[in-house]
């Protein structure tokens, strides 16, 4: 079994040098999140995450969900975990202190959050879910659902579900058919059947509040006929005490890939009579509600990718500094440690370095969305906003694409012994390949970011970043360090191939439909790929500035600078390969249909 | 569960147009060889691996090995198969007839062995296995053992083990600590663990024959001190039938990520007295008598991701033409299967061209190998060998990369339904991991390719390869046709980026000996780029060829052209990239030690 050692110091480096931290306390209601408050939660974090629940991740992954016949059971240890989890506190850290939350910034939050899915991922979805539902009661609940489920859900006595997707409905959720009836109450008899429901049923807490997806009698087909509701899995008396069972039940769960002790339910509503439900809203609008959350919750699985990968690392390194084989080629010494060997430095570099980048991006995309709540100026808002956006699909394209590698990367480092599941680091891989699938796939990414973030304010959104890539890039260059000059001409490079290509879509949205959605995906990597370099150019500055100063950990920002060069030397010259393959379209292949794919 | 179609159309093109299948049969050993013969066993094979094997995958998957008081017991309908297999002649088909069996071309043979990997790559890894010790017997057994042994082992009576991996001694094998203590009687006693020992027991066969690596009591420290003994699950009496159990028991199998149903045993050898064994060949030649079987192993195993990456491309095919969702995006048709939508055909044509790309480099090299033992003119053979082994690293490397790619791909087509183990896809992936580690890593062929394939001869294979790409650039140039001009261009350009990172790694392999070492699997990957667009050139050229006569099936060819346009616009412009990161060296890290890690 593997530890897992919370990577505070480069998560507080992100934190103030790229995500723009500090600044964060002198607005109205951050008051609080001081450096000292954030070096005591890390602390405590890395604590928990550490001693609590990475010891759980490799018998959970190995003992998995039951369902019973009074319920899914998690595995051993988990409610205990959870149960810690709940008192000290860690659930409502980012919501509003209104209702019992603390209301600190996503930008603590998200080392936080980095650090329960590092040490278990399979752990850290229940909490991951609930959040997400407890912005969506925040964002259209009524005063009254407010007032008997927020609390709740906020402390994390009780946890929430989000039910969207049906066998035959998913990432095109136009096709859902369950159903709403309204009763004579004011409430609803909610009907159908949900896959695909993360800890839809379990042991952990008294309650579950399941946010589901289903049509009104008169709505309207397609997505804007889709309302939301709250369904309980135990009716709330007038007092808050629980009363009659609901009908929303667990009927199976799934026997996955990975996250094992993830419950992955299919869930039964109405089989006996209707499960009683409450409109969340306005009718019709359920899909809108849902994509107010999407912001977080696609930032939160592209974390995953890079808690993932974190580990991975932390675990391939510590094989590689034990294991030893072979003579190291350079200086002839024998039988060394394979941390040696130019191979396995390299996979760990690139682990390393491709980790940290998209740490950054995700870091610095939670600080756009702390200040699109909280700036003072209304247009500085929405720029944050758009800002954060458009980073938003970069972020969960490629830190899961990313977390795929990393994990595959890490497996490798450990030969044979990687493929025995005793030693973990398969684990990490299998558990990483839902990220790019869940909360839409990287397809839906790629669209994402191609028709909405860039097309809809005719790239205006994508100039500012590439003003302030082009502004690190420059900075690099006149830095006169030639390790950092190095970083700079690369990043350059990779900018102006980004542009290029961004202009052949903006020239081909309209006429050559099929090769720029053929394009999407290519271009995502690359919009991945030159972000990577953005962020560890800047990592690099800052590093060199702090070296210039000679204060703090001149090791650190050493570190950070072979890191930014290596990913600079590795990854940006790809640029131009997806450049390339972006401008191709689908050339290739248009015009053909499906016979194209005969053998 | 999904079907397995062998593409034989398919392999019969690339065996024809480019691995040069249908010249052998002019060669003395050769005659059987026809064209006739060819259908009438691919056919059969093509049936044999449908029907028989491929059921077998999930449930031998989902059931596993397990050991038992009285050895390993494989899955449900694994000896029957396996009867069926040995009954029906497949396991000697490419091994001489002195012995038993049909002397047939490696040209033939791989498309069988590729058959029966896509079908049940955990069932194809014991008749691989004993493939090897066959060759092993071959090349350095006496006449007593040989007359022993073969016989049964060719017929597929008996199977056969390669017991290399010790717990400490794995990419290493200097370090193998097996011993072997002559005996009065001219035979030996091996004492020893081994790890990782494919099918190192089980229930099919009645003996089992393993190559064990030990040492002599007197021998040298290191690789030079490695000798090879056959040790029988069974002593064989005179009469050939079996005599005593040996001192040789699986005690554990693994609990592994993928190729669950072929069980991967820790055996110990003399636990109980000593195994009796008999040294094959000389002493201390152990190690290279292994790396005479190697080219083989090492072209089987690229083939296993080619295998791998053929069957999740059909059944990620399947279902896309079945899954129903959403809406055509350039023609609006409403509720269409997922093949219509442009980032699913672009994954599925990276899958379809990837496979096709790989699957003729591993033909041609095959090709290569029949006439390296066939040409008439020694210097003739050994330039064939030559060009074979530059090929190996590539093929192997390249293959089983690609295969991990590809059926992550398969995955992500079935979108959440590829996370759940039902659907099999998910078994592809994770069967596919273990092809880059296990025949030496991704890493180990690339120091081949490097330290021993390209510089062995100062860069002449090489240069020969080159001017074959060149050649097919130049024709893809000159045909007068935009779309094998299109190809052309990006060969042309691609092949620049591999000669001029060659002449780099020529330049600096003595002197920047860490850069060149970092810098190994970037030129791998540069090779295998650079290769799949020279053979899918080849292809494209050959498919032109028949369109332009009207002959055959005009479908195929036009969908290999543009199959081939594709492989060209979406990889072709990575060699670029891959040849920066080389020609980068290790420049980033140079001069830090392990603490660069630190975090």
């Amino acid at each position: 079994m593997s530890e897992y050692r919370a990577p505070v110091k480069d998560m507080r480096f992100v934190m103030d040098e790229l995500a723009g931290f500090k600044e964060l306390s002198s607005f109205p209601g951050f008051e609080e999140a001081t450096v000292d408050m954030a070096d005591a939660i890390l602390e405590e974090s890395a604590r928990f995450s550490g001693e609590v629940l990475a010891p759980l991740n490799r018998t959970g992954d190995k003992e998995g969900c039951k369902l019973t016949a009074s319920g899914v059971t998690t595995p051993n240890g988990w409610k205990e975990a959870y149960a810690q989890y709940r008192d000290a506190g860690w659930n409502g850290m980012t919501s509003p202190a209104e209702f019992g939350g603390q209301g600190l910034p996503d930008t603590l939050g998200i080392a936080v959050k980095e650090m329960l899915c590092s040490a278990n991922m399979a752990f850290s979805l229940g909490p991951l879910l609930t959040t997400g539902a407890v912005e969506a009661l925040l964002t259209c609940a009524s005063d009254e659902l407010k007032a008997i489920y927020l609390e709740k859900m906020i402390s994390g006595e009780w946890t929430g579900t989000m039910n969207l997707t049906e066998p035959h409905a998913g990432s095109d959720l136009a096709l859902i058919r369950s159903r709403a009836e309204p009763q004579a109450d004011g409430s609803y008899k909610v009907f159908g059947q949900k896959i695909f429901i993360t800890y839809g049923d379990h042991d952990m807490t008294e309650n579950i509040v399941h946010l589901v997806l289903a049509r009104l009698p008169d709505a309207p087909a397609g997505v804007k006929g889709i309302s939301m509701f709250l369904v309980p899995k135990f009716m709330v008396n007038g007092d808050g005490s629980l009363g009659a069972r609901n009908d929303a039940y667990c009927v199976s769960i799934e026997h996955k890939l990975g996250i094992h002790a993830s419950p992955t339910c299919v869930m039964a509503y109405g089989d006996n009579g209707g499960a009683i439900g409450y409109l969340l809203g306005e009718p019709n609008r359920g899909l809108e509600y849902m994509f107010i959350m999407m912001n977080e919750a696609r930032l939160g699985v592209g974390l995953q990718g890079i808690a993932l990968g974190e580990r991975a690392y932390q675990q391939a390194l510590g094989y590689a500094r034990d294991r030893k084989q072979g003579r190291d080629a350079v200086t002839g010494e024998a039988l060394v440690t394979i941390d040696k060997h130019p191979d396995i430095r390299r996979m760990l570099m690139l682990m390393k370095s491709r980790v940290e980048a998209c740490r950054a991006m995700a870091y610095y995309t939670s600080g756009l969305l702390d200040r699109a709540h909280v700036l003072a100026d209304a247009e500085e808002r929405k720029k944050a906003l758009y800002l954060a956006e458009f980073m938003i699909p970069i972020v969960k394209g490629g830190g899961t694409e990313m977390g795929i590698e990393v994990t595959s990367l890490g497996v490798q480092i450990y030969g044979g012994m990687g493929f025995i599941e005793e030693t973990g680091a398969a684990q990490h891989w299998r558990d990483s390949r839902i990220t790019t699938i869940y909360e839409g796939t990287t397809g839906i990414q790629a669209n994402d970011l191609l028709f909405r973030k860039l097309m809809r304010d005719q790239g205006a959104t994508a100039k500012i970043v590439f003003g302030e890539v082009y502004a690190t890039a420059k900075a690099l260059g006149a830095s006169g360090k030639p390790e950092l000059q190095a970083i700079g001409q690369r990043l350059g490079v990779a900018l102006k191939a980004w542009t290029e290509a961004t202009e052949w879509l903006a020239a081909n949205a309209k006429t050559g439909l099929g090769g720029v959605l053929t394009a999407a995906v290519p271009y995502l990597h690359l919009a991945v790929t030159v972000c990577g370099g953005w962020f560890m150019g800047k990592a690099a500055l800052a590093a060199a500035g702090y070296l210039d100063k000679e204060e703090g950990d001149q090791a650190f920002y050493r570190n950070k600078i072979a890191t930014a060069r290596f990913y600079a030397d590795q990854m940006l010259p790809q640029a131009n390969a997806y450049a390339a393959t972006v401008m191709a379209g689908d050339a290739a292949i248009a015009g053909l249909g499906s016979e194209l794919f005969d053998a």
